[in-house]
């Protein structure tokens, strides 16, 4: 990062600790308790003088992290909860102006412009802030938004159709459904006006960049080029990728990185670390040094693209879905992967649970129609030539794992549980 | 209606009809068809110089009513399809600008004000024009909002408890299941923090302002307030019910409305008509004297809250959706108010179909658990006694026909359909 983002950066740390130094009761408290002068903290290097911010903080002290009365309050949202209970953020009105301002940069960075149309493939109900940011950064950048929501691939397909969109904004792992409904309908994907897709929630590509298999089994039917985005309620910003497909940038306006290892320590170039953010102009609930849990490389160096903002490769794992399975470590994603290899596999639910012995079992859900010797052979050798140990398989109707992956109260597929 | 508000709206009117003239291919062909020369309607009156507009006009030319480049475009959005397939509707930024104006007008009209939170039950996905609206309007007027979205009775009451909303926003129909969730799980629904309810898509009263069945249904359990609003995609605004109850007010800044009978002429105060609206101020798709369908008393005289805006009655039902039954003309919510008398009814689907004489045939769908002679005996002679026919009842299981109400890829529940 240059000297000019830093030196705004350090300003606007300024501006939001003197703010959070009078309006939260969360970080006033750790101030007084930790014996912090704000005032001694004039540059991101200074931050370290404050203790990180962590999950459990934020679900047992949530609502002494707003800063503003509950009437100033635009849009209530709450975290997705997928490792514990979804916990909530508020929104003002300035808050959801810098969540239009972020998107419409990230739209921007994934070659976007006003005369793109995106067809939006998850929701905006559910108290997602997601989707919002979504909409309101296609609206600010000038551009066209069809609200679709996610599944219903007759829908989309009608939708584009009806309207042709050149964007889609979609969990990727629901792309290869979208691919086999058009199959089955004699649908012309492959000339449709969709150019490209922005892959949320998932990771599409592998640390060195390359796609991994659900990027791979995507472009390999689909002519489209995939961008990947990685963003969370919690910073309320997004790091999008550009089109040299190098990880996603930071917005330094919005958020100052920094990517640590087990000792709190920053990671070097192309390092594997802990994401942390610390979240500029945030009016509602300001967050400082939060640790979100996941585990990206992250690069320095500038991009190819002319930008030279910090960059996080895909989400690796995070901490807390660390799994210690039969002696190996393995994080969710690892396990998504195989099962992306494997053409026959239309849908699939990983359970993640504990046995008698407090020691982590997994099993994969699987249709019916799998079910044969042969394929369990197959499964069970591919798994353990890629990830050294086979879990379960537990085969069940299409129609109860379509049940179970796509519920009608969650905001996104359940490809992954913990019971 | 005062003189300084008609003529507010003549100006208004003429500066649409420049605008259209010089934008909209299917007008200005219907103006060189019939040799209309706009600049001789210079007031409301003179707008029957214009033909209407029907569904079947708007269906078979959909897009020549757009008067704007699609890149200007900033949401796609459909109409829901009750009666047809759905038509497109296109929203410039400014259209946008303007349904926000609306709904934050309707929000105060139902006496909200920014210190409101509404709870949102209805979708803004499934390119839903109403959804978008209300969370558009909530925060132009500086209100909160919570967006959650239609059914998930667990999440709503999460919600509620969570955040404190004061008015939900909501299919009336979902407010008894609400209730019975709640009573089901010790719920304390009567001290929680919702004061009054903003119903959409279903009346609650009848012409004479009294509340309907599932209006009476909806109040003798939970001490809240009813507010009925009533609006269509093709309209783009909302009349909404003031505290008095006596009828939705028009927006005389976005709306020229005629009430008229069936040669077309203005029906007289209370009568029943054809609701047929002129759009002032859209950009994207404006209307001219467009008919909507909808049946529903009209009301000149100045209501007792001081406004003096013309005020429409609750749809008594729409034209198209006009049943020959047995000999008898029954309008869909004539049915509902009936089922909804019945308490032990919570779910309930009305099926029209033509039989074999391309007559109308009625049947009711209802859960298995009411299959005994008693109760079908019960209904019978209730629908005799308020309808004098009898339709045909059917019964399925409980999931049958929630999961044939509650479709995922609706935005609405279906507690009608034609086959």
């Amino acid at each position: 990062m240059t000297k000019e983002i830093s030196e705004s950066q350090s300003e606007k740390l300024t501006e939001i600790l003197r703010y959070i130094n009078i309006n939260s009761s969360y970080y006033k408290r750790v101030f007084a308790e930790k014996g912090i002068d704000i005032e001694t903290i004039k540059k991101v290097e200074d931050l370290t003088k404050i203790p990180f911010t962590t999950k459990d903080d934020l679900a047992l002290y949530n609502d002494d992290f707003l800063c503003v009365p509950k009437s100033k309050i635009s849009d209530f949202v709450t975290t997705s909860g997928t490792l514990s209970d979804p916990v909530a953020f508020y929104l003002t009105d300035k808050d959801v102006e810098r969540l239009a301002t972020n998107e419409a940069e990230a739209f921007r960075c994934a070659n976007g412009s006003e005369n793109d149309i995106y067809q939006l493939m998850t929701t905006i109900d559910r108290r997602f802030m997601a989707g919002l940011a979504y909409w309101m950064g296609a609206r600010k950048m000038g551009a066209g938004m069809i609200r679709v929501g996610p599944g219903a691939p007759f829908l989309q397909w009608e939708s584009i159709q009806r309207f042709s969109p050149t964007v889609l904004i979609a969990i990727p792992s629901f792309i290869p459904r979208l691919i086999d409904y058009a199959l089955e309908n004699n649908i012309d994907f492959k000339s449709s006006s969709v150019k490209s897709i922005l892959c949320i929630g998932e990771p599409i590509r592998n640390p060195d960049f390359s796609y991994n298999e659900l990027g791979k089994r995507i472009t390999s039917q689909w002519g489209v080029k995939l961008y990947s985005t990685y963003a969370s309620t919690e910073m309320g910003a997004a790091f999008t990728e550009c089109q040299e497909g190098k990880g996603g940038h930071l917005n330094p306006d919005l958020l100052i990185l920094e990517v640590v290892d087990e000792e709190g320590d920053i990671v070097d170039e192309g390092e594997l670390g802990e994401v942390v953010v610390t979240t500029l102009g945030v009016e509602g609930m300001p967050l400082l040094r939060y640790k979100t849990g996941d585990l990206c490389n992250v690069y320095y160096e500038p991009c190819i693209c002319g930008r030279n903002t910090t960059r996080l490769g895909p989400v690796v794992g995070r901490k807390q879905q660390m799994i210690k399975f039969k002696g190996t470590t393995i994080f969710p994603p690892a396990l998504f992967d195989v099962l992306d290899t494997v053409p026959e596999i239309d849908l699939y639910q990983v359970v993640v649970s504990k046995n008698e012995f407090g020691n982590d079992e997994i099993s994969i859900l699987l249709t019916m129609n799998l079910e044969t010797p042969l394929f369990k052979e197959k499964l069970h050798s591919l798994f353990k030539s890629r990830l050294r140990v086979t879990p379960l398989l537990k085969f069940i109707t299409a129609q109860e794992l379509n049940h179970r992956i796509f519920k009608q109260e969650k905001r996104k597929p359940e490809k992954l549980i913990y019971i």
